[in-house]
């Protein structure tokens, strides 16, 4: 399984909106055929293995295949691999993790289990969850995955009071955050950050087939076309002021306009964004805001993990990393579990997720 | 060398102010004897040693010694331990660190090489330089080595603008927080931290020997006789503020009031306070302090090191775990490095250490 995985991650960047999937086949410890699901509209995993062992003129009859995810049992873009899976007559089959669709989980292994295949499930579940966290969300609460990366002093400042905030982190810290940048569906800002850095959003520091979206939160629709993030790909642009003649001049620039009004004056209904984003096939978004917008995003309830860049220096009165309300009691803060904690050049990385978001994905993909 | 560090680790809180040593005596991969510096007045690690492998009716002529520093060459409370060792007719000596004190930095050594014995110098000199920082501190610059701890979110607040501080962090990071108490010399705290929290800054979660002094700023000297941390064992109260009528009254509380002030009106000079300390032999000071003297003592340039524990919880508007100037240039603020990144409990443990001052350290402990 653990094999199964490595080969999930080497399409870390291309089968979106499908989840990252690899499969195994083995027989006496050894290895018939692997593979990885392909784009969209290409072989799943399980198909990619058994072509692999057919190239290799191997039988896979009676075999064990590994697969990171439940094989599927209905028709998408391709047949159900649940059928060819059949069609090989495995000896039995170990699953990491269900399809998380609570309409669909357990379908494909109730299938293989009425064939007689004998099957196991849940081994290395956390790490194949981890791979498809955004899949998994959208497909059992219809909004993707969405982790906030911060970048501050140990004392939790992002920027001096004059503005100034290149480079708190080193450029370790800086390729790391563009690998997470590169698995994203969407890259999300917001219009501060616009204004302040005119950021182009692109990942630079890793190679990819694939730029993610961007997007941006912009409540009264400011912003400008010549920001640098128009360059020609689709941008949405996220408002809650309904002007349709800025966005005719937004929509020359390939920026698509879409008007989510929250409750509150000028500010975008952000679940609603989020919920938007899922029926757009979004597993996946990567937010690099200032403090207001990632303040907004944790006070909503939208941030499911944290993606902290701490960089060895005290910078007492200077800008902080993130804009929340006043509390009067402790237990009233929203507490995460640190789940990773790694130097990346001078610099460390803490990743945060709220314990609550991964139980519940947990037990959506949780196979039955 | 390394179960010679070892054993200079079991004798973490009961060698002050002499440095933490070990000896392990080896001939032909087995161990003769072993030991670790005993308390002032007693037998330094290479004796303890040699009276190990005494007892054990060993002869160790000819055996490699392995000492995490260089054997004391000069009479202090016991009489040199290089006449010791060449008595014993080592066949070589390894050496960690040579003694930090410029003035004797090599002595020992060049003893045993004018009779003719083997010596290696450096191996593991970073570790054993940890062990006896404080030590090489006082010795070569005529201060202590001095960390600040701080407890805050990951935004870097260590307290709601209510006062409520209690508890960000969790139970493990206290207790690992009352360790590097433990192991200090002097526990420092501001007059702010006195007024909010009344802390009595003994050491609880670890068993230790002896507690380590407790002292506090307090440069205008307003300090309770009844602050709970007066509980009867000497307490070194740092003022600015000459009030021979006070200083009576907190001595009856066996406060010890020394003034020293700073240029600036009501504000201790705390170089000359960590001067004053370093001649009452203070190897080693552990500050738990406020927003206020941290950052003081960071302007200063006082801090060696940092030990930083984040709780996983954003807080967003509330009190700075610390006070700095603000800078116009970030080229300006003073970078430390990451040497651990170490999850604690719930928590994370930082620690930072200035650079230079490390290099200093490594400087006048490298074995001439």
């Amino acid at each position: 399984m653990r094999h199964a995985l490595d080969l999930a991650r080497t399409v870390l960047h291309t089968t979106s909106p499908n989840p990252r999937v690899g499969c195994v086949i083995v027989r006496d410890g050894l290895i018939l055929g692997e593979g990885a699901t392909q784009p969209p509209g290409g072989p799943h995993a399980e198909i990619c293995a058994l072509r692999d062992a057919a190239a290799r003129g191997l039988s896979v009859t009676g075999a064990t295949f590994y697969v990171t995810l439940e094989p599927c049992s209905h028709f998408g873009r391709t047949p159900p691999c649940v059928d060819a899976v059949l069609a090989a007559a495995p000896g039995r089959v170990v699953v990491a993790m269900g399809d998380p669709n609570p309409q669909v989980n357990g379908a494909g292994l109730a299938r293989l289990r009425a064939q007689g295949v004998p099957v196991t499930t849940g081994v290395c579940l956390p790490e194949a969850l981890a791979l498809n966290a955004g899949f998994a969300a959208r497909m059992s609460r219809g909004m993707p995955w969405l982790w906030a990366k911060t970048a501050a002093s140990l004392d939790g400042r992002s920027a001096l009071h004059n503005g100034m905030s290149q480079w708190i982190t080193g450029p370790a810290a800086r390729a790391d955050g563009h690998a997470w940048r590169a698995r994203a569906d969407v890259v999300l800002t917001g219009m501060g950050t616009v204004q302040k850095d005119d950021p182009r959003l692109t990942v630079r520091d890793v190679a990819v087939p694939r730029q993610p979206r961007k997007a941006v939160v912009d409540g009264r629709l400011q912003i400008s076309e010549s920001a640098r993030l128009f360059d020609g790909e689709e941008v949405w642009v996220f408002t809650a002021h309904d002007d349709p003649v800025k966005a005719e001049r937004l929509r020359r620039r390939n920026a698509r306009v879409i008007v989510l009004p929250g409750p509150e004056p000028g500010r975008v209904d952000l679940h609603a964004m989020l919920r938007w984003m899922a029926r757009q096939h979004v597993n996946e978004v990567h937010v690099e805001a200032g403090a207001g917008l990632t303040g907004a995003l944790l006070s909503a309830g939208c941030v499911d993990e944290i993606l902290a860049y701490i960089a060895p220096v005290l910078l007492g009165d200077a800008y902080a990393m993130v804009k929340l309300p006043m509390l009067s009691d402790l237990a009233d803060a929203r507490r995460f579990e640190f789940i990773d904690a790694l130097p990346i050049g001078g610099d460390v990385r803490l990743r945060g997720r709220f314990a609550d978001r991964w139980q519940a994905l947990l037990s959506a993909a949780n196979p039955r």
